[in-house]
């Protein structure tokens, strides 16, 4: 009865803040499983930093809210007995030392921002995941020869920054501290001001930066934010692709004007070009030879925004997702192509600020093969597919060896409150990640 | 060499607060006429309440800055002599007795709100023509019989409520009590709670009612907005008609969800449903039938607004107007059509929220006749035009007949802080206005 309610807790429930001290008897008493119960009261405490009362987290990417969950989450790691530390970009990395003093590490994770008014799963899974992975380790006495090291990157979400994957970019030595002040908030703040609006050193980038030999593996586990897994009603997805991205951000400027006494034909309408530049951007796409392309414009502002105004200025994103490298930079070129046409047409003037480009990754096979050997071996029902959205992983992997594995997302819904999968799904998530972490333990440096 | 600098004055000189300190000697020894550089400093300063450093001014309806601009107008019109009061919705009459105590008023005014950053002489002209008006017929000793009546109307502009001319709706009996729940602005604050957050008394409205005996005629002095006479060159409009409008607030309610994971045919994208809308609303009115028809999308705004999800929710205005109360209401209505047609293709919901409704006016002919002979008389140029913007006028002419006369707008640009209209063509304008003002004074009820 326990277990049903805090699987829908959705946050209101008071719950205890120590994984540790629940049920230390019947532990040793009976076989290890991952804990479905245990999952979602993390979940639940996640959920409250940065959250709102109709199940939406706003945990923006380099904020306090963000750092809390670090901290949260660096509490649970440091009582299961692992050491804890914060990089110079704010990833939080603990460590469980393996047997073999001279092996790589494997790591596994994930990250804790979100973007605003989004859910409580994305990235959340793949923290909360590790860190029942680590109880499940040390509960069942496994020894690896390899050190495991969970990993929370921070910033992961492009929402705020334009920009994904910040933590991990750092990681893997994509970027540096001269990014710093070209990376900007919509506020105009910049990634610098963020930094030291929450106390990270921005000179000490450079010493967040990874080396290869000190690694053997990565792994994530995540929610699918798609539907396929959902709609088939398979438990696991193991990720062969990853889409890459190109955002970009189309600034409009037309002329505001009176919307009463100037003619139709005297309007330079920066919304009305915007309106049509839109719809032409997703036309682009719908042809068959796009098939499996995304574009979205997710955000839009209008200048002055006002109902008798002509909009003067009218600033959009466009993010393009494609696991076709060539078809995303064709789609993206297409795209400001056609918007620059109608922008000429309407005598509107058009600036493009290039948000962030990150390329399709295709995931080693050999790795994907141990997590499906893993799924086999515990007769869970899987099956490959691509990852539409980015993830910290497909960064890690241009260093590191990485798999991704995806649980189901309830309807596929993702990026909103109502973003839900169910700790049992989770947990058997967890079950594959172990059996597939100590799979990978044997088979690299052997 | 003084008026060059108050002409070009932006606003940022400090300047006497009185307009009857200035050059009191001269005004008795010289012929009296329409004083620029005084109608100059009294723009500057009402220019810097809810003023910007560029010239914009943000002096939204029912708001503390619209309230201290009617403070400063009452201080002037009270230095000069008027009896000044405000009545229940916040509209300033000051009063210039007449000799025939049995006449009717004429009034002479326009509004002092305006659109968030808009320009400094929408509505502002006429109100400081008309302050200036009442200083000439003083200091000409002109003795009218009517009463002289200078009105500044409180809360013209739609932009924050979506309702216009609430003031002179008041004033004619088209908005009670029972509106003040129904209108509200788009943070959700009721004109009821504006009211009584501006210290005035809903529960008075009533009582600012005009009753129709007590009124012989109206007058305003207003910019253009449209580029007509500027570009012909002609100081002086004679207006016609003036447009109605039709204003609808669309809310389309799609789903929210990730940008990457969401394939293009599983997505209720209510921006893209609002894009498609946009375009087929321009395309609505351009065909020839509806030459003369001006649509306008001013006001949109995207839920979440995040770059990596696909909006939710987006919300926008439609602004129709319209010389043709029919053709007013097909675009209206075709609009709607489109818009839900539009909707259901994308599995959107539409729910639409009519703002406001007002129906083209055709002036008096008499008095606009008036104001033909007034301009020939003075051998100043005028023509004929229909105003495409709303105004005060319009509602008061339901009650009391009313002319509308135009100075020019700089390039035709109005409702942005470029605004602009010449001190020596708004004195013009005020010549005018007076030589109106007297033909309808000797014209009506003899």
């Amino acid at each position: 009865m326990a277990k049903r309610q805090f699987e829908t807790d959705a946050g209101g429930q008071d719950v205890a803040t120590s994984v540790l001290e629940e049920r230390p008897q019947q532990e040793e008493a009976t076989p290890v499983e991952a804990d479905a119960a245990r999952i979602s009261r993390m979940i639940s405490q996640l959920g409250r930093i940065g959250g709102g009362n109709d199940g939406s987290v706003s945990r923006l990417a380099f904020t306090e809210d963000e750092r809390r969950a670090h901290a949260l989450v660096g509490d649970w790691l440091g009582e299961i007995g692992l050491t804890v530390r914060a990089d110079a970009v704010g990833n939080l990395i603990a460590e469980l030392p393996g047997s073999a003093r001279s092996s790589g590490w494997i790591g596994v994770g994930s990250h804790l921002d979100s973007v605003p008014n989004g859910g409580r799963f994305d990235g959340i899974v793949g923290v909360v995941g590790a860190v029942e992975l680590a109880r499940l380790l040390i509960a069942r006495k496994v020894s690896l020869r390899h050190g495991l090291r969970v990993i929370a990157f921070a910033g992961e979400e492009g929402a705020r920054f334009g920009e994904p994957c910040i933590g991990s970019k750092a990681a893997v030595g994509l970027l540096g501290p001269r990014d710093l002040d070209r990376i900007h908030d919509g506020k105009g703040t910049t990634l610098r001001e963020a930094f030291l609006g929450i106390g990270l050193d921005p000179a000490a980038i450079p010493a967040a930066r990874w080396r290869q030999e000190e690694w053997s593996a990565f792994l994530e586990l995540h929610i699918e934010q798609g539907s396929t897994l959902y709609r088939e009603g398979i438990p696991i997805g193991v990720v062969d692709m990853v889409s890459g991205s190109t955002r970009l951000l189309i600034d409009l400027q037309g002329r505001a004007d009176h919307s009463g006494a100037t003619p139709m034909h005297e309007r330079a309408d920066a919304l009305a070009a915007a309106a049509e530049a839109i719809v032409a951007i997703e036309n682009l796409v719908r042809d068959p030879r796009h098939h499996g392309t995304r574009v979205t414009v997710g955000y839009l502002e209008v200048e002055p925004n006002s109902i008798t105004t002509i909009p003067g200025r009218v600033r959009f994103s466009v993010d393009v997702r494609d696991i076709d490298h060539e078809r995303q930079r064709e789609t993206a070129l297409a795209l400001l192509r056609v918007t620059q046409a109608v922008s000429e047409k309407r005598l509107v003037t058009m600036r493009v600020d290039p948000l962030a480009d990150t390329a399709p990754s295709v995931l080693p096979t050999w790795l994907r093969g141990l997590a499906v050997e893993a799924c086999r071996n515990l007769e869970v029902p899987y099956r490959v597919l691509s990852s539409g959205a980015s993830h910290d992983s497909q960064i890690v992997n241009t260093l590191v060896p990485t798999a991704i594995l995806f649980v189901p997302s309830r309807e596929g819904l993702s990026h909103v409150p109502q973003e839900w999968t169910s700790s049992a799904d989770i947990a058997k998530g967890v079950e594959v990640l172990c059996e597939t972490l100590v799979r990978v333990d044997q088979v690299v440096d052997p």
